[in-house]
């Protein structure tokens, strides 16, 4: 146990849909030195971790990390990681991980020899910023993603809530809308993933134009064609429709902070993810929303904040950061 | 601490808005002494703890107990009870709670000698589940106490959850319904209370009573008499608008269940209160509802069970759980 301690490095892996992304994060969140392979480049998940160790192989022998025996373990974020098995399971955007439970905790682990734990993506990023970013010291505030989909990691008592079966924490999931819901990529109707994704704004973008008469410079795009990206380059042109469509946006999202409220009143919400980059445009709503529909006691006491952390390292972080608890 | 480890008993106090009840218990859960007061038959908090001292007493100098150096602590269920401040805050119906933050575990720890903890009621309704009753053994559960409001109790990892300010775990009041819900006590509208309380399910009777031609024995009495207490009733009987009210009240809480699995995916959800005495014509539609509206994920999973505690004891030894931990 004592060498162990000595061990200065982990591996955070950030598996994404696209990318793998690999570092090598020293104590203070130092990434050391990073690599990439791509996800779907395998279509059996031991090519795929064959690959991933040959590409890391490289980095761990670099003089500055000096082999395998400087490090202490490895933390993986993953979507439908789950912490206790160590498991990917039936992950629908992943070509070797969508049929079933892959066990990559255990196949990373017996190919470098070091512990490995495995997480989903979100809790991965509540870890990240919990330890390097603006949630240091808090121990309870829930963590919102605000990407292609919605996720989150909660964080109670200073820990991330598994619940019983490690997979707690899908607040995308959560109902919004109980009637007349959109449609939501789990097959129910309602969810907030299905708003306030970046898919679910290019969705409102598009419900907007159609029912609005507003005029627009979202109006020049096929609205089939139309992505969050275009609705945040339109709102910083200062159109009044893109505007719209993060106040509508903001607004949801502040009554779902009410009922998470109600649920373990945080002392912040963390926000991270490309919608953040709209700053005010996106917060000013959802703090707005969240003071309307709280309840009383728990208006005025939570943080509304945007992730503290580079946007290209925080998952790689986020992830490393697991590993330090092995 | 030798001595402290050897006292044999507990306090606990079940604070409610008509009968403050008394109970010296064992570790094992069983009521040795009881003792009760009124709660509102005194303005001033002094004159209340004065004379709860005054009825406590008499019930432990009795033999079987043996006087105040057998007392390890006291532990008190209360509404508006604030664990991490031992105070009760702005409680409604308390004559002498309502107006501002009454330090009850500081006054009766000054009288008693003792050490003395507080929560709110449906708090220490899951302390006593997890203590004495269906939840021994769980880390991660959420209890739901139906009565005149709905209260909860949410236990992650085997903790109650308090949140940053001591107020979480209030899912009575998560919005069930965004557009034309139900006035609520709190001044909001559309909360999960305004419709599965007994005051819920009293206004779900006249309701369905004005806008359903169904024959049923509730028509015999005046709407504005109606209480959850006589649909129980004329359910028993097999009246079929009653069962439909169940239907109703059972399935909103299935819904509601589904976005609190999204949350924290707990073991099981523990029902408490009047309401489920109509046994499986209300339970028997949360599951289904449940089943229903669930993420796939958590689908058939967490086990719906009801209290097993004794509905006149259960609160007084959930509070007399709450003094053990200190």
């Amino acid at each position: 146990m004592g060498t162990e301690e000595l061990k200065p490095y982990v591996i955070g892996l950030d598996l994404g849909g696209t990318n793998s992304v690999f570092g090598i994060v020293d104590s203070r969140g130092e990434i050391k030195a990073t690599t990439a392979i791509k996800t779907q480049a395998y279509q059996d998940v031991n090519d795929y971790v064959n690959a991933s160790v040959e590409a890391l192989q490289a980095i761990i022998d670099i003089d500055t990390v000096g082999g395998i025996e400087n490090i202490k373990a490895m933390g993986i974020g993953a979507p439908n990681g789950n912490y206790y098995s160590g498991t990917i399971e039936f992950a629908p955007n992943l070509i070797w991980g969508h049929n079933g439970v892959v066990p990559l905790a255990k196949l990373f682990s017996d190919k470098l020899g070091i512990p490995v734990a495995l997480t989903n993506d979100a809790n991965a990023a509540a870890i990240g910023e919990m330890t390097y970013g603006v949630a240091r010291g808090m121990k309870n505030f829930i963590m919102l993603t605000l990407g292609t989909g919605v996720g989150s990691g909660i964080v109670i008592n200073g820990q991330v809530v598994y619940g019983c079966d490690g997979f707690a924490g899908e607040l995308g999931h959560v109902i919004m809308r109980r009637e007349n819901g959109r449609p939501c990529g789990c097959g129910r109707t309602g969810c907030l993933e299905a708003y306030c994704s970046a898919t679910g704004v290019a969705r409102t973008a598009r419900e907007f134009l159609a029912t609005r008469d507003t005029d627009s410079l979202l109006r020049q795009l096929k609205p089939e064609d139309i992505t969050s990206l275009d609705v945040s380059i339109a709102a910083g042109k200062g159109d009044e429709l893109a505007k719209e469509i993060y106040e509508f946006t903001g607004e949801m999202l502040g009554e779902a902070c009410a009922d998470f409220a109600a649920f373990s009143s945080p002392e912040a919400f963390i926000f991270f993810g490309g919608l953040t980059k709209a700053g005010e445009l996106i917060m000013e709503p959802i703090r707005r929303s969240y003071q309307e529909h709280a309840l009383n006691i728990f208006r005025d006491k939570p943080k509304f904040l945007v992730s503290g952390l580079d946007g290209s390292s925080a998952a790689v972080l986020g992830a490393s950061a697991v590993g330090w608890d092995l």
